[in-house]
């Protein structure tokens, strides 16, 4: 059996990164002339909007699947997801041949469970708000001998996701350009623990933030008191890709060493940011996928003259929301 | 003087590819396992969305005002558009340290000429439904010593445009994929024919196919008469980049040569393409830059089985207007 629990390295995440080596999208580090003049800043959007699936979760997905032992590949997998590591895994099970069910909130965007559906898996529900997921999630798992795939407090799904941040550090060398700042969405931590450790190795003067939703800053407080912290909880948030309840357990320790701190935004900035992007990259952002765009936007860290890197995590927002946002 | 009314070639294409090197954006060339299995093709989308100001015209735009001479540099360049070459124009000239000055039609979509003055452009408008903008332009750049270049008919713009046939080309090639179709938005048919020269050149089993709206399908009409044929007139669309009267002068036997036809959608075909690319791509498209994958997945071409790049031309649609179509 693998060891899902290790920490993630750096040496990890390069073993993803041959593992997804012509199966993930390299997806494009952009840069708009007009945004730049206009923030006084070099600002890159690294678009894992345009990841399979529509976001970066499909790097740690595969990573992960393509590692199961044969036994475990027959015997399917499972996973509880918000809707994105959902649409990430059920691709790759579907790639891999594996059966997939997963365990969704009910009030997961429909665009998020449809794609579920249509790569194969079998979607079950539950009330994200009043019961907890870990636990049917174990349940499930258990009575039918699947192998649960945790969204991010899993070894080899960081070390995926970990590819990312050794894109943005290609990317950015081939333009012979260092970043000061690197943001990067946090919900449960493991996009932004795989990227800061890769650029931690490949571009240790970027200082790497997270971003989240405002009531969500569970890593941003976390990191201020050394020691994980869960959300007061009983409040709601547009970005429901990241509204975790609290840092990972395996995630926490490392973001602890490699971040330089956390920012949080409101819902209306995250609306702001969308539009943005709208405007000067023509990349539909998800709310959640936003956060770091918007953070860097409204001036939660001073940016001014300095080469900065928003990760883009999603893009999975129903058209209706979307068109809410647009319109201002 | 630079001689703008050559035929482009292959050569000049990779002039242009040289000249270009390190300015334009390698844009993405997309792919979703979910539309391939429900269109029973491999499509491949090329996001020229994502180009310096939202359109493949900084290509060709760049590669021309790169190559006039130091007096034509200082005494500035005209240009008129219907906004993305506009764009353009106004963002190389910008980069050249030019003054550009440029003729609009008055309704241009408003992000449009927002971003042209944005690029330090003077713009001026007219009619575009009772005026002539190659008389009035003509006037304008002979008064004052202005440089006129056009938006398609000029062989420094068709290379550079071209350029675009040499990345798809490459991009395929990485995967090692060969294209068996490849359909291209056309109005003065700069962007097709430059594509469609290198692809005969670097992928000759290709087949190249012009998309066109409804009542504007100038190209399609003149392939099939053999001699460039005007479109009838007193009609609009959506597509607002390219409802050009004909076909160019240069651009014409160029396209007689390599294309295998041309195709034609309606303005509701375009809307849903939009739509699907929203949904399967998290990519804008504006309707002009959507005719060629509404042509491909509304079969106006037979595609089962087979290997299809559509070409995305451009993304600059203004927000209530995308709103609306997304609506549906």
């Amino acid at each position: 059996m693998l060891e899902f629990d290790k920490a993630p390295t750096y040496q990890s995440i390069l073993e993803a990164a041959q593992t997804l080596e012509g199966i993930v999208r390299k997806t494009p580090l952009l840069e708009s002339h007009a945004l730049n003049t206009e923030i006084g800043a070099r600002l890159f959007l690294k678009c894992e909007t345009m990841q399979h699936t529509g976001s970066f979760k499909f790097r740690g997905a595969y990573n992960t699947l393509r590692r199961l032992s044969s036994a475990q590949q027959k015997g399917g997998v499972f996973a509880y997801s918000s809707g994105n590591h959902a649409q990430g895994i059920a691709l790759s099970a579907q790639m891999l041949g594996i059966q997939a069910t997963i365990l969704m909130p009910e009030d997961t965007p429909q665009i998020k469970m449809d794609n579920t559906r249509g790569y194969g898996a079998e979607v079950i529900t539950y009330d994200r708000y009043s019961e907890s997921r870990e636990e049917i999630g174990s349940k499930i798992a258990d009575e039918n001998g699947l192998t649960l795939v945790k969204p991010y407090d899993n070894h080899f799904v960081i070390s995926g996701q970990g590819t990312t941040g050794i894109e943005i550090a290609e990317q950015l060398a081939e333009q012979d350009v260092t970043a000061d700042i690197c943001v990067c969405p946090a919900g449960g931590g493991g996009l932004i623990a795989g990227t800061s450790l890769a650029l931690k190795e490949l571009s240790p003067s970027t200082k790497v933030y997270s971003a989240e939703p405002e009531y969500f800053d569970d890593t941003k407080v976390s990191l201020e008191c050394g020691t994980r912290v869960a959300n007061t909880g009983g409040k709601k948030s547009i970005c429901d890709a990241i509204v975790t309840p609290m840092p990972g357990e395996i995630t926490f320790p490392v973001n602890k060493e490699t971040l330089s701190g956390g920012l949080m935004v409101t819902d209306d900035e995250v609306r702001s940011a969308i539009r943005e992007a709208f405007h000067h990259f023509k990349c539909v952002i998800e709310p959640g996928g936003a956060v770091a765009f918007a953070a860097l936007l409204t001036g939660k860290i001073d940016i001014s003259g300095k080469t900065v890197v928003a990760v883009a995590s999603g893009g999975n927002i129903d058209p209706d929301l979307y068109r809410e946002i647009l319109a201002g």
